[in-house]
């Protein structure tokens, strides 16, 4: 282990900024502001070794620490003149954590720490403030029982009721007229007077005693080491844990412990403390963007129960702004910013503190923003110079971006929330509420807004859920058809809400609404064509129609995507299923379609019907018959999609799900269906059954449907290639790309690549023309990646599917996962829901093995990826690791997939986002 | 290519026994006969390189190969006498296919090749026997007509039957009376006068004229090179495919074609035909058996008109043996076999002809067996000193010996056949038909011998089928629920037998039994209660108690299996679930058990209720208590196990199933289930729904239950190891090892190991003793097999559980798969059921990566497996030569895994069957 204490203070720093891994983002911001000449209270950084030290040792601190931390102290007491542990001269640390990433809020802080009942007195004597250094000691002891000896925080909670309550009646308000809640409020703690306080102390004492059979330490060091060991627990909370396992981020950094010495906001009025961001962090204008609150302890700004005021003029009471209240302070604030921004070199986030007219630097780090924030302002530091384009790009998180590409609720409207489900798909949608499909498409096609409500959307409902502004499951997860469809659409969803009850029969829907506590407050019904409003980017659902805001694709967007354009390797296809989708996709910049999937065009009303009566045709030939009456259909549909996509490929998956998909499963409609036929029921439900399958996904589908029934896929490849030849025919050029699904041997794919070809020489002869076309194969299963070598002979490209890869590789259903995906992702088995993010030991290990296999025998062979994880940015970073050609996703992902191409491009070339790592 | 034709006669062979490849089986044997001095008729073999050179072609002989086979007719000619072609001393010749390995039947034959108008005229003066010659000359046509012209058969008919309708009238029967087929045996084609010849031959021409629009080929050597050119086309016959298919035959090995001078067993009383077989082919005893027919040709025999005699005495009609009536025959003969059997060191199958007082041998190869002989023959013959013991080992045919296992039907009773299905499981049962498996308990508690008949069976059936004497499905494959279930249990099971329909309503089923033209003739009801009888070898269903013959494990077996035992290096083991299965497996000498399944344990009456409560409890308390009752259950199941596999190691799974499979599904059963434990019965319906799984093999299940559920590993652990500590306490030597099924992730090892060793601490510590244990992990997924490294971390075993290990890799549902796996294998895109023999391509390269990167991180892994593969002979192969420690099947397969085994050892060590390639 290196050197175990950093020091930081008056202009000199052990450490850097570079050093974070070491020092934890707030030790490694101290230590280079300080060495920057910023006023910062001098203190030090115990590194991250020290606390896997700690966690190795079982939770010990050595004495060589202690020792070291004593003689660090006396460094500080040099600089602030005062002493840890001087009854005369108190010298009083903050203790907090610092990882390496920013995680807000998970692990803890202990302030004004190295107080006892000698201390505060003479604290009370040299500040002259009695009621300030009780309060700090009141305020200590709940801080510091909370976090370091365990004593739940509501433990103390009735001893500050009363004491509300006390000054209350002394200020001539009946507190029995409040919430507890709101008698904070009325009451803020500066009312509580010196008794008030010193019987405060008192009783958090006694409750000390009591929960911990200890008193309240005394000693100032002994009170350290508890902190310090403390913060280097909180690193293994829960919270903590769960918060890593989202962020990605390894148990084995550790977090850094800071002790610094303490400045106080709250020493009158010439004091104070706020926070700011250099740049507005909600639309990234260039303006200084900040909070104070004057008399106040940092703590006061975060708790909300008093109003901050603005920091600069121009944000609505420029007369208490600290421009006004305090120029000098100010003046200083902005020299300081301004000089972060530029070394930093990013939008900054910091926290001051005034103390009696001198203002110090607590925090410097870049600022979280929004999505269109984030996006303006990398576009524009690039251009003010302080960036690279480069840089620029690697600024901008792709997901993020999400947001911009889609309409948002209006943040300022009122609005009744009725209940949270995942955030399934993006944006903003209000409409009636329709239960069914049918309905959906019944009243859209009368103008009528309308939302589909469904317990869970199955292929039957497409037509319906095309029909609707959005779509509300009340099971299902990110994963499931509603999500997976609506997400395709680009439609709103909200998926899995399992607090509404839907009753199909008397159309209406019961929702448990929960008071903030959790409990149960009310149950609202909602009826078939009442207006609600969905909000797909946080899972919400609103009574009535509340306002939206339009996506507004900023001007800085477009440059971005300009720029990224420029350096990423990867081409990004959508997968889209319409000449609509095709349209949209094109739109959003993509280079072609990746995945048309033909099954979708089965549903349509005309179509259907014909498809069944190839399912239940008794021979061949009924079955060619059935399925040649598809064929104008198919045609038509990739006509539309060819026209739309001149000069770029699209590659068109031929029929993937099983057959039982086309029918109906309810006896109702089992016997609606059977007289429409003109078959018996009996027949039609023993079609039905003999087609069930126990595991579908595992079933008799894809490429094996043409072994046992060929007809169907010369159809297909039929319709895709007299499409191809009419479009071309009119001057446009077209890629056409015929892909097999679940193909898992050579063999399976010689024998559709014959029959293609057969088709295809028909084609020709009959068009009088020939064209070009590929012929390919999806990846799908882990045996198609362990004999890649023989499929690439006739696949000239693979498409990894890569949601059917995660299934069959990692054994797990998608539909199924819901029930215990999250406990795996909690337990830290999964880092992510594979399913978002692809599995890159398991799934990518096979995703690498095709690549290489493949490319051995046929050196030049396109590779590419449709499956859901398309669009996923870190997926993105994978498969352009991976090496492969190109990634097709959702038409509104695209965007964010060629943000994300960018990015691995810039990594594979070393450029660095030199501040992103603040 | 090298040479093209080799030529034998007279003593003299190009060719010899060791160029199958070259010759093909026949050629080899004709040649090798030739060498030995045995009297063969000269011929030649055009070899299997100019049948690939025929292909490459595009179908066409060379004028090289036409010279050559001219000139070697002439070498023929030299030594008989006759000339090809010669009005008048004609040489006619068989043309007859022979691949490398027999493929009987599958190819074609053409007899009498070399007749035309003219020359039919000079053979009958040669012969003097008009009637011989025009005899021979009507069979050529017809037979060459078929299969060269491809002239269907049935044209033919008709003329045939006129001939022996005026025959019969001619002899004063009156044809109108007899169907054809009865024709045929009242009046044999001996019986056709010269006049019907000619007319025959005549009529025979004019179809021929008018099906293929050109006159009856004339010219011998037109003939001729139609023949060869048939035989060559031949290999690529439906028949022949399939049959190759099915016999893991490559496509690339060709056909040789025998072309031979004919020697005639119908020139009269002097003349014969017969075939032999130099020990028992049914038994294996050591005696000479064959049949012969004087006066005929050798397809005679075949046809089965007229009814073969024995060739030696002793078998029934020692007056009309060869022995007898042809004793200077005989003579030569006996010394023939004997010599052929010393010769090639087995068994053999010989023909033979008899022409005018001479005797010719036309083929020898090794002769097919049954299972039985194939025991007998190989130790008899070790034990003569004609081969070595491990050779012995290498003769027998694993799959053959698994008839031996099981009673068989009386091969001699009379009995009504009623339907076919899949021969599932081996072995006959007879028993009352019973339609629901509590019925089945019922009846078999009062002693009644029952058949389960079920559409399917699933796991809530286990207690009847294990109270029945066999299970007949009308659904599902070789590997559905009850063909696996049954297996393991060794009782009878046809499955998918389409031909029944079952109408629970009434408790009867309706078979439709088809004539031999497969058409449908009859519908049988059979109800409840009737008696069925089921041979699972064959599938067949018989109506009535057929008897049967008890399975005779022979002391040669007993040799046989010692000898094996001698020579394996892989372990066997079985899957066994209850103290009877593991009786039974270390009757059949199982060397522990590889897999006991914890959850058929659960179904028991007792169980299910407790299991049912678990899954209905709301909390985490309720469900331990739940849980709970189980444990006195497991821990006795296990006390009975451990005791019966006392000092054999015994790998336990944890809880597999998702847990759905342990609740009802049909409403009725629904409602009575929430009757029993007092829940609404939309509460209990909601749950299975709630359970309810798309793809349930993907599902919530194996581990993952012990994620969410820990208390159900928890119990189950505590049970193994309180049942270990009981009868390690009573002096049995115990060796459990804990098995984790569906682990993907060392994560899931890591949770589960910690559960079972702190449940270990607690057991241990109140036993006052502690016993070694294994912990180990399946490996079913193909991300288990990829991060083998990871696992082998926690795991001290992998088990590979081939199954799901197959379901995921190849992205197909084993209880789907009957749709479709027909097609697939037809198509060779499968060589065989890859449930059945592994796939070594897919699965097998997961196999061998998880041993390589199993053994990299743990070197002395033991490594098995347990999947239904353990018990097929060609998977057992593979296994054995990927390195594993042991294989695991059902207790019925264990001495077919054992042979398999030492079969494989010797392999690896170099050691051949050298006669088994004749």
């Amino acid at each position: 282990m290196g050197k175990a204490i950093y020091f930081f203070g008056a202009g000199h720093a052990d450490g850097e900024h570079s050093q974070k891994e070491l020092l934890g983002g707030k030790g490694a911001g101290l230590a280079e502001m300080t060495r920057l000449g910023i006023p910062v209270p001098p203190g030090f950084t115990i590194t991250t070794e020290v606390c896997n030290e700690f966690y190795a040792s079982g939770g010990k601190l050595t004495d060589a620490l202690k020792t070291e931390v004593a003689a660090t102290l006396e460094r500080v007491s040099a600089i602030v003149g005062t002493r840890f542990g001087d009854a005369q001269s108190p010298l009083l640390v903050s203790v907090r954590s610092g990882a390496r990433a920013s995680m807000p809020g998970m692990m803890d802080t202990i302030l004004n720490l190295g107080l006892n009942d000698t201390i505060v007195a003479g604290l009370a004597a040299k500040t002259g403030n009695r009621k300030f250094a009780l309060d700090a000691f009141r305020r200590f002891i709940m801080l510091y029982s909370g976090v370091v000896l365990e004593v739940p925080r509501d433990k103390f909670e009735h001893a500050l009721v009363s004491a509300r309550r006390k000054a209350a009646t002394d200020l001539g308000i009946d507190p029995s007229r409040y919430t507890s809640a709101e008698l904070e409020r009325k009451v803020p703690d500066s009312k509580l007077d010196e008794p008030a306080l010193e019987q405060l102390i008192a009783e958090e004492k006694a409750i000390v005693l009591k929960e911990t059979g200890k008193p309240f330490p005394e000693d100032p060091m002994e009170q350290l080491w508890g902190a310090i060991g403390a913060v280097f627990r909180s690193w293994h909370n829960p919270r903590a844990k769960v918060y890593r396992a989202m962020h990605d981020i390894p148990e084995n950094w550790g977090t850094a412990c800071n002790v610094q010495a303490m400045v106080f906001g709250n020493l009158g009025d010439d004091s104070g403390t706020g926070v700011a961001f250099t740049r507005d962090p909600s639309t990234g204008e260039k303006r200084f963007f900040g909070e104070w609150l004057p008399n106040a302890q940092g703590e006061d700004v975060v708790a909300g129960v008093r109003t901050p005021l603005p920091v600069s003029k121009g944000g609505g009471d420029d007369a208490n702004s600290l421009e006004v209240k305090m120029p000098a302070c100010y003046t200083v604030l902005v020299d300081i910013y301004q000089k972060l921004e530029k070394h930093f070199r990013d939008m900054q986030d910091i926290e001051f503190t005034i103390q009696s007219g001198t203002l110090y630097m607590l925090q410097c780090r870049n600022g979280k923003r929004t999505g269109k924030a984030s996006v303006r302002i990398a576009v524009e530091m690039a251009r003010e110079g302080l960036i690279s384009e480069k840089e620029a790009i690697l600024r901008v998180d792709p997901s993020s971006i999400d947001q911009l590409l889609h309409p948002s609720i209006d943040p300022n409207a009122p609005k009744k929330f009725l209940a949270r489900g995942l955030p399934a798909s993006p944006g903003a949608a209000s409409g009636h509420v329709v239960f069914h499909a049918d309905e959906a498409e019944r009243l859209a096609g009368r103008g009528k807004p309308v939302i589909l409500v469904r317990a869970e959307t199955s292929p039957e409902d497409i037509h319906g859920m095309k029909a609707a502004r959005g779509i509300l499951t009340a099971r299902g997860g990110m994963t499931s058809h509603a999500a997976v469809v609506a997400r395709g659409m680009g439609k709103s969803c909200v998926a899995g809400c399992s607090s509404i009850a839907i009753r199909y029969e008397t159309s209406e829907m019961h929702i448990s609404v929960y008071d903030s506590a959790g409990h149960p407050a009310e149950t609202v019904v909602v009826k078939a064509g009442d207006m609600i409003t969905l909000d797909g980017g946080t899972g919400s659902v609103f009574l009535g129609a509340v306002p939206t805001v339009p996506a507004a694709l900023s001007g800085e967007f477009g440059v971005l995507m300009e720029w990224a354009d420029k350096v990423r390797k990867l081409r990004v296809r959508a997968n889209a299923d319409t000449p609509l989708d095709a349209r949209t996709a094109r739109n959003f910049g993509a280079e072609g379609i990746g995945l048309c999937r033909t099954e979708h065009m089965f549903f349509d009303d005309e179509r259907i019907l014909a498809v069944r009566e190839m399912i239940l045709a008794g021979d061949q030939a009924a079955r060619k018959q059935a399925v040649n009456k598809l064929l104008p259909f198919q045609r038509a549909d990739f006509v539309g999609v060819f026209r739309e996509m001149a000069g770029l490929p699209v590659t068109i998956r031929l029929l993937d799900p099983p057959l039982h998909e086309f029918l109906p499963h309810e006896p109702e409609q089992v016997a609606q269906l059977a007289q429409t036929m003109g078959v018996s029921r009996d027949t039609l439900q023993r079609k039905v059954e003999e087609l069930t399958e126990y595991n579908p996904m595992l079933g008799h589908r894809g490429c094996r449907l043409a072994i046992t029934y060929p007809e169907i896929y010369e159809m297909q490849v039929r319709a895709i290639l007299e499409a191809a030849c009419e479009v071309a025919s009119q001057g446009v050029e077209v890629k056409p790309e015929i892909m097999i699904p679940i193909a898992m041997t050579k063999k399976e794919l010689l024998i559709t690549k014959e029959l293609t070809e057969k088709v295809a020489k028909e084609v020709f002869d009959q068009a009088g023309r020939t064209l070009e076309y590929h012929f390919g194969t999806m990846i799908e299963l882990p045996r198609a990646a362990i004999m890649a070598h023989e499929l690439a002979e006739p696949a000239e490209f693979f498409s990894f599917g890569t949601n059917d890869l995660t299934q069959t590789t990692l054994g797990i259903s998608r539909d199924d996962a819901g029930r215990f995906l999250g406990a795996y992702v909690e337990a830290g088995i999964f880092a992510k829901d594979p399913f978002q993010t692809v599995d890159v030991q398991g799934v990518g290990a096979l995703v690498e093995m095709a690549r290489e296999r493949g490319r051995k025998t046929r050196p030049n062979i396109k590779l590419g990826i449709c499956g859901e994880h398309g669009g996923d940015p870190t997926s993105i970073d994978f498969f352009g690791k991976a090496g492969l050609d190109y990634v097709s996703c959702s038409p509104f992902r695209v965007p964010i997939a060629r943000l994300a191409a960018a990015q691995v491009a810039l990594k594979l070339t070393g450029a660095k986002n030199e501040s992103s790592s603040t």
